[in-house]
């Protein structure tokens, strides 16, 4: 068991990040934006020069601009690592460029009997000295639990039993991956046939956080009025692997004026799970 | 009359080009590469780590990477500008990844009465001082003729007489000219709706260098066994604005062994014209 329990709240150096007009396309036309229907070309994520248009980054970006530096917590078998829980706090609004300051974390570690699961935090804060954004992934690591220890709460979430308030649909394309991609993992398990067929799957699967953000970006529009600035927070668990082209839908329920839960299926199969998104007023 | 035509042949300060990995990947999403029918995925040229497959650079790109500083020919009214003609000649395959020195040169000047022919040239020799590519650009400038100099040239390619040995059908997507303008021109007319309306159009339209991407790639993989190595040159002139979203036709005709016309249509519609291509056996 060569996870360590302890590491738990423990915290990284601080280091740089710094995003460009360019990332922020790129990663929008990645998740994305810009094709025609169903909400225009959302030329506001997708472009800086439109006519009386303010570029501006869709929410979700902060999850790939990472920098923080993680504490070591130990040392697991990679290839028994799945990414499991992903969630973005947005503290205001993420400009379409800036730079600020990344701090890594170690968050709670469980004990779930045959994994552990980890959670990775950063935060990071702008050149103001200002709160940005914080995420939160949680890894399930094979092989790595057994230790006797807590094994965390247990997540209650349920859709409401009544259909969803808001479903956006959104296909992705058969070369959505290699666009994606370009904002920053280039794991081949996402590009190479070759490579996917040996880790079991029949093609190249859709990053996780390539659905995440193509979810985010549907919630933002059915719930927050299209405008960033409203987006809260954002998280849930991933399900299932998307395969590129399979079409997401986005099931939204309106809980409260701040509490909208979600989940994002293909067809009849769950492939992102228990989401909650918190929205400003 | 405020073009100089006594420039033609001046040539300009020499300047450093370089490009990334990451910038030849996607120029190749820009035009077209990575959709899965009819070529595959093109994991040559649209990813750099799939197994066993080296990266290599479509052939085009040079058009985009530029660099070569222009001397100056006078002035004209940029409204009246159009981009009449492209031509690209590799001297050898361009590599995924590279620098080199470009050095810009303004070509022939040709009266065409009520317009001027200003061709402008960039030479680009790699870092081992040996040439890497050469492109040639034809701007049309309105209202900037009739000083009584040479006409040039009349261009007397026609398509043979018979159905083209190969025609390759490429959709270009309503958001196209989203991704492809990141490889560098981000004129609003390929992408502002206001703007482009301004312009006349109904939309914004796709770049000519895209389409002429598509049309290089289309000639890549029909003509030329899909290595870049035996693409020697590829010219023709822009006749028509596509718009996103429209299905490019590439019709090509192989004349003798070296030599292949093509002409790109929309439909009945000839949007590249008098297009001659050269292979390498």
């Amino acid at each position: 068991m060569p996870i360590n329990p302890d590491a738990a709240g423990s915290v990284g150096e601080p280091s740089e990040v710094s995003w460009t007009s360019k990332q922020s396309l790129l990663y929008a036309l990645g998740v994305g934006a810009g094709v025609a229907d169903p909400t225009g070309f959302e030329l506001e994520f997708t472009t800086e020069n439109s006519d009386g248009i303010a570029q501006r980054a869709l929410p979700t970006m902060g999850v790939v601009l990472g920098g923080g530096r993680t504490p070591d917590f130990g040392s697991f078998n990679p290839v028994f690592l799945l990414h499991a829980e992903q969630e973005i706090t947005c503290h205001r609004e993420i400009p379409a460029e800036g730079t600020g300051t990344a701090t890594g974390k170690v968050g709670d570690i469980y004990d779930k009997g045959k994994a552990a699961l980890v959670y990775l935090e950063t935060d990071v804060v702008g050149a103001d000295g200002e709160p940005l954004w914080s995420t939160r992934s949680g890894l399930f690591l094979g092989g790595e639990g057994g230790w006797g220890g807590d094994r965390g709460p247990s997540n209650d979430w349920a859709a409401p039993d009544r259909d969803a308030d808001h479903v956006v649909s959104y296909a992705t394309r058969s070369d959505q991956a290699l666009l994606y991609r370009l904002s920053g993992d280039r794991n081949p398990l996402h590009s190479d046939p070759t490579f996917a067929a040996a880790a079991g799957f029949d093609m190249p699967i859709l990053h996780g956080l390539c659905t995440y953000g193509f979810t985010g970006r549907a919630l933002l529009h059915a719930v927050c009025g299209s405008d960033p600035a409203r987006f809260g927070s954002m998280g849930g668990r991933f399900k299932s692997p998307v395969m590129p082209g399979e079409v997401l839908d986005v099931h939204a329920w309106e809980v409260d004026d701040a509490t909208v839960l979600f989940q994002t299926r293909v067809g009849d199969r769950v492939v992102f799970d228990a989401g909650v998104m918190t929205r400003l007023a």
